[in-house]
């Protein structure tokens, strides 16, 4: 979905969508750089459905690899033409910084036992959304708009990239069975701090918070742990909540998109791609 | 060092140091930044006297980090002006690859029972003559010097970076113990691969095999190690032999300095500089 962002904010800005492959690429490779990293840092077995790097070959393998998959990200991203190279440069690196920030604090957040919502909004916003708002900006950029122009951009991408992983955390409790990938309840199993769960420690009286904690120690019953906690969710108005927060962040990109002078066709397929994947169900 | 080359290539070039400073900064946080890993997948505990990065705050950060010092490292390599930007971001991509196909070789070449006197040059020339050839071009490209004179800049550091490595494996063996900062005989203790085993292993007669093989697998006696493999090196005039090698390049290195056409004062440094720095003996 990045380089195709990327693509389409090129054809929305007036440019040829095809002098933006090559960074569009840049950006993907970086996106799976850091997903090589990270899956060494969370100790993942899995991605994608098949073995991480980090578990098939090594942390050696994994760490090395992800270097030369940044290093190959900025040729890429270094293939566009010179007069534009120092602006879509500084806002490469602007993304990565931002990128390895969320990384860290997410790392930091798992240790905490109290988060707040707006720490985790500042988390999702970097490790998520900076990626999406990288994108837009340097789609316009490549179509030789101004900074303040891709300013604009960027604050799109970052709307929906906040969207985008909102959604993420209702689809890992809500999502149907059938269609999502992944076990649904998996966040809950592990007590992993989603916007679900950080909004019901805000907002639990005293007697819930203690069902919370009880159901959070447990391990040995994971469908009965799923279905107590949603139950709290439940009586909290949780889904409710994060479908708000979703959308306030939904209908500021799409107003945002709407607002902007841009090519109409790339713009209707943008706003239509957007749509659909925030609808979609798995 | 390699910011002190980036610096005096470029006033050699012609330009003026102080355009050179953001860049120079960058090769040498990028050096760091490789550091930083290495130190992970050679599980070293110090690094300059002190705990390491991944001993004192764990993989995590020190993968993390390092990303992140490399992001930084674009970021003081792109402060240069646009115009030629596109080459040396090209340059500085290329080192970095070379950097790290020179680890993931120096890798698998610990696993690995035989390796050439040929395998092992190619991979110190990736993993420590390849940025100081990088210093050295960049230098030279940002004193707006065309590639092809930016190509005889880095053909020097190539051959400097050969004969500082050559000197390093010499020195760890033949060292002044009061004066290096390492146990002398550290890369013996330790079977490390270096020039000195590797052209012993390539001349070495039966006899003489069987005796390195026999020191080798000893591990607690290392005075008595060191001392008797040396008496093997001497054997075979290794000390010599590599000494050969490395002024091969050394000198190749300085007729190259002395062929070009440069500004003569810096030239004299850099020169100053070179002969100094293989003669140390720490």
């Amino acid at each position: 979905m990045r380089p195709v962002l990327v693509l389409l904010a090129c054809e929305m800005a007036g440019g040829d969508s095809k002098t933006a492959i090559k960074p569009a690429l840049g950006i993907e490779l970086f996106h799976n750089f850091t997903l090589l990293h990270d899956d060494i840092m969370d100790q993942a077995p899995l991605r994608r459905g098949q073995p991480t790097v980090y578990k098939r070959d090594g942390i050696n393998t994994a760490i090395l690899s992800g270097d030369v998959m940044m290093v190959k990200a900025y040729q890429l991203i270094g293939a566009v033409p010179s007069a534009i190279l120092p602006s879509v440069l500084e806002a490469f690196n602007r993304l990565a910084i931002e990128v390895c920030e969320g990384q860290q604090l997410d790392l930091e957040y798992e240790q905490e036992s109290e988060v707040t919502i707006e720490a985790y909004l500042e988390m999702i916003s970097l490790k998520t959304a900076a990626l999406l708002a990288g994108s837009m900006e340097i789609g316009a950029l490549l179509a030789g708009r101004s900074l303040s122009v891709a300013k604009q951009y960027h604050q799109i991408g970052w709307d929906l990239g906040l969207a985008f992983q909102l959604q993420d955390d209702l689809l890992d409790t809500y999502g149907e069975p059938s269609k999502f990938g992944k076990q649904v309840g998996g966040d809950i199993i592990q007590n992993k701090k989603t916007f679900l769960l950080l909004k019901t420690l805000e907002l639990a009286n005293t007697k819930q918070r203690t069902e919370l904690d009880h159901w959070q120690s447990i391990q040995d019953d994971p469908g009965k742990k799923v279905d107590s906690i949603k139950a709290i969710y439940d009586q909290l108005n949780i889904r409710q909540l994060t479908e708000q927060e979703r959308d306030l962040h939904f209908n500021r990109a799409m107003e945002g998109l709407e607002g902007m002078r841009a090519m109409e066709q790339p713009k209707n397929v943008m706003v239509n791609l957007c749509r659909k994947l925030l609808n979609r169900d798995r």
